[in-house]
């Protein structure tokens, strides 16, 4: 399967909150690099992600902006 | 000041595309790991973004995706 | 700070609805005019966001569609 | 028409710059407040979009963040 | 009204579940074909969304990425 | 592969539009069912998209606006 969005970053879900819509999965990439993402409580329970899950966060190329100091 | 959005991932830009509208802009977050931006030719300009800037990718936590295997 | 992000609207916050991932800010740009902002919880606590705040509303260009009559 | 989106700003077009794919719109919303849009070039056409239309800019509440100083 | 989005499709509800701020809308398009959409509960409760009702499913072509086998 | 987006809709590539940073991809779900999708130029040239290739469009949920007459 190969996918348009141009970023996929490879981690390890650290938390996972659950809402009655959202969800929210912290990852990390790094050490001290913590990837945040909201997707749906469904999307968390169809796929089984949990704590300690290896995942990629996979982000459009529209969705960044860029930010300097 | 501070941002709502939850992701903020520094890195040094490699590449600029600049189109009529948008511009591209690749951003080596680590060595091997890239985070691709699109926006405007316009706030490239206006920010001075080059080939060598200094800069964050930021992305909204609702824009980023989980991928499992 | 500079962001790519084009659009920044100033106001104040006038109503926040917490829920167990996000939260819904309203803000008013001017009498009459509200944007309405979803993020989440977690940045609301953290930016100390409530009824009041001065703050801006930031959306990049591309999320910004056009309606006309 | 209801459209869920929750942000509706009246405005007048500015400027209109065409892109091969995208276009951008500048919306003034009031004296000095501008929004900018991305659109595709192809709803430009479809809609007559030129200087001096009237429209409203339409942003889903997700795509809205919020910043402080 | 005419939008820019140029994703429009037209379905029925077949599900809404209500969060504290968000909602999720699971539209049927086809026999076969769910559209799921999560806006704000402010906005299923302003627009009266509930099951059966006609809907259509707006989405941002830039919203839209693309998945090959 | 699993994938956190909710809305993956088959469908036949029926035109590329290429730009300098970005593509259009007009995909056909089904007849008269056509959904656009802009992405970067860059993954339409890496993915081999074309006319008449097979793909599927996916949407993130928090990507689908309702909207009812």
């Amino acid at each position: 399967m190969k996918v348009s969005a141009r970023n996929l970053i490879p981690g390890k879900v650290k938390k996972v909150t659950i809402g009655m819509v959202n969800a929210e999965v912290v990852i990390e990439a790094a050490p001290g690099v913590e990837i945040v993402s909201v997707i749906t409580k469904e999307s968390v329970e169809r796929m089984g992600i949990k704590e300690g899950s290896e995942v990629k966060a996979m982000v459009k190329a529209t969705s960044v902006m860029v930010v300097t100091d």
